[in-house]
């Protein structure tokens, strides 16, 4: 068979993938995971499954709409599970899958980075701004 | 005095910031450093100072009006500095600082994740649109 499947072709793709470049598949990969709320959602999904009104208090400031669209697209990406209990009525809990919680363990030391020199960055602000103005 | 300065200010806030709420700098921090020009700029300028035609050139994809924006907003907040060599024409280089190669550090890692798990992120959105469609 001189067919080839999509995951073979991705496996000779692979050794190649580049951030850098413009349309390299790892770049849209990139630009996803640098969305704002897939980060804090990641951190909040991190210490175990929530439903969704949890995450909506945790991640304070996403609106629904935006919160709605981040899980699914998390979902899509293969970083978040539905999980649905039939109960009366049906409880849905979100949770990382093994792929996500990788990406999670990457995020993190940019959120701690953050935490951890926020003033820093500041401070900077404040100079650049004085000698700017 | 009764006075304090806008760092003891911030030593006293330091152990309370959270990527978790609204208006927290730290999520400021976190917003900036998470859009994608930020991180290929940094990774960019992660092997040695560079000009800004060589930045261009090796961040394919960017605008002329986006690099130097992001250049900008970089120095602003004290994670690249200008180097300028007085020779004619003008040469100015851009440098990471030591807190800049320090964000590069903990972006590098998710940069490197992207990279490494491209093909299961696309794998698992072929699944998902095979599914929904």
């Amino acid at each position: 068979m001189a067919t080839t499947t999509a995951a073979e072709r991705r496996d000779a793709d692979r050794a190649s993938y580049d951030v850098f470049l413009v349309g390299c598949p790892s770049r849209l990969v990139l630009e996803r995971i640098s969305d704002r709320w897939v980060a804090l959602l990641l951190a909040a999904l991190s210490d175990g499954p929530k439903r969704y009104s949890e995450l909506g208090r945790k991640v304070a400031g996403v609106s629904p709409k935006m919160l709605t669209q981040t899980l699914r697209a998390l979902e899509r990406d293969g970083l978040v599970e539905r999980e649905v209990t039939p109960s009366v009525p049906v409880r849905v809990d979100y949770r990382l899958t093994s792929l996500g919680e990788g990406l999670h363990r990457a995020v993190l030391a940019v959120k701690d980075w953050a935490e951890a020199h926020v003033d820093e960055v500041l401070a900077a602000r404040d100079r650049y701004d004085a000698e700017s103005g």
